[in-house]
């Protein structure tokens, strides 16, 4: 008579997982642009001043552009991964829910990798942040894929593979991210923008059979 | 010819109050969010005040954790719940707005614990917003399965007070980590991450039976 | 060949504008909270100084939750409107816009009246923001009931003019807070408290036939 | 064995990519909001220095409502292509994300607008975020509708081309409130306000074929 975590939660369809996901990230993509501001200045300030002023606020505009096609490609990804899945169960709600912790410390991670961009301190939290989105999405994959435990029963392995492999593309370009924002802080945080690269590389990897 | 609060609303079924409930959900575990930053220090800042500066504010991440991680607990309960009603009466509804009212005071209630780690007082008005929630979940769930009102006529009764006794499972840790926060405040918040051993626990009491 | 504004909005369906309407409502229930804090007081303050300054911010607290609940009831009002409409057109898709321009100013004056919780101007902001989401409210239901326009043809005009007495409830109220703001500025809001009764008024006189 | 970017993304049907732009939408038009505020007087304020300070965030207020309605008419115009629309392919998700980027953006770039009302810069910064996510609409329209890619085979030019004009509206206003800004910046950001009449046009030049 053991807690039995892998049964399905009744009322908890993946579609209710589903709505609750789509407004965690809608609102995360979204809340960064509170960081963006240069209140600093009184208004009825000239444009001589305002438009250094916008100039300056560059970094927080492109770390906020950053984070959020990351969160974009992190949402398409997870959406692949619930279309294979059939159902959902007490354990896989827990990863989803770690995934949606990490997915809204976003724009605290990326207001501080923007505030301060040439510190490879701030570079290493945002990278450290998505690594852990990167890595949740990976296991609450691999748990509801072993032994087809959630997903069709009928989905060719190679399918399964090429899913883990496409959720590992943004956690390994975090520690690369991590690793080169030691010497070049300024220019790691492009490498994020690397993933329609990484996701390219895969698919040929994969080749046809990834879409039987 | 009285006021029949009892009578289901026209129009408001219970996918539409999901729909307000996973909203102001999503909202209030993501909101939280904006109280951590470190903006007091000037962008340009070097890596060894920014290292110390991130350590410090380690306390109002780790409450944020807790009371994103809490309110994930509440919104699996909260579903499980509506898995088993069928239909919403005007009552049930005011039940549930007055949820969600206590759970927008969350990012408020969890940023002052964050804010005011040691100070037991803080503590206490966040696990008395903990308690009200969980109050407010309690009663809606009483008021749906008493005499069957709102729920399957078909659902045994062991299912029915198996998920009351749940409801009662953050309100009880509420009293407690009120209690503990007099004397040990740094340690109490802690005390809320003992809902999975105590939702275990329930499970191995009722047994088989809660999920026939 | 004139511009038919009357015309169902291709792709447009009721469901579509619920949608962007519960997500309006409940952002602008959730982000009046922010309005909450006591961040002028340092981290590290003992319980004699936090618990007081607690208590300074009741009036803002009591001002968050009569703006929470009266949002409430303009959701419960504005879901029973959309159960009798039947299809949506390009004008009340504006009314409906209009409405969620005036919801989504709600943390901004549902704070000012809590900041200036004994200056009467400051109520009388909140009052008029009230009075336009009514009013937006009731010319919606009017434009959508006349002629049966969007609504079911067999609905019985008893409903409809019970719908548009209702929608008319927080308006009445509105004009009422703002007269007695001038006199009685921290009592006045406590009025809009008062909008169950009214309901309960209208329900009295319209009996069973507005349930038909 | 190309990357192929045009094929269907398994998962992610049109109605989820319709829910995460609903949640962006609601989210961006109601954010802009907490850039109103008139924290800087004490609470306690006197009625004769509460009204002034009321008149003075007057211009804020005006282009939130500009904001807020701009936004409105994308998200009717965005729906109404998603009427039309089949189903999706990837690259026709990221033009979606695209114009949510820039839609998040608003907030910024609407309260900057508000901040500094008489500098011309300000408007053009906002005038250049309208132009922005009318442009990543009117491509996607291009992509979605360019042989019939990912709308259905029947639908006739006509409506396609009048789909693809109506996208060039607002686009259109913001290249015009750039060039007026130069000479009259407290006048431009009333331009926006013209859509309806521009739509108008439109209808009367494709008259009842547009909707065919």
């Amino acid at each position: 008579m053991e807690w039995d975590t892998t049964e399905p939660v009744p009322g908890l369809s993946k579609h209710r997982l589903e709505a609750i996901i789509d407004g965690v990230y809608a609102i995360a993509m979204t809340l960064a642009v509170l960081n963006l501001s240069i209140t600093e200045l009184p208004p009825g300030t000239e444009a001589t001043t305002l438009g250094p002023a916008l100039i300056a606020i560059w970094p927080q505009v492109l770390h906020f552009a950053i984070a959020f096609l990351t969160l974009g490609a992190f949402w398409v990804g997870l959406h692949r991964q619930f279309f294979y899945i059939r159902w959902v169960d007490r354990r896989f709600i827990w990863f989803s829910l770690l995934n949606l912790l990490f997915i809204s410390l976003i724009p605290f991670s990326s207001s501080l990798a923007g505030d301060f961009s040439g510190t490879s301190i701030a570079i290493q939290v945002f990278a450290l942040n998505m690594l852990l989105i990167g890595a949740t999405m990976a296991l609450g994959w691999r748990y509801a894929s072993r032994d087809h435990r959630l997903i069709d029963p009928d989905l060719p392995p190679s399918v399964v593979l090429f899913s883990y492999r496409k959720s590992l593309v943004i956690p390994f370009l975090s520690v690369l991210v991590m690793a080169v924002s030691i010497v070049l802080p300024y220019f790691a945080m492009l490498l994020f923008l690397l993933f329609p690269l990484a996701h390219r590389f895969l698919t040929l990897l994969h080749g046809d059979e990834a879409h039987a």
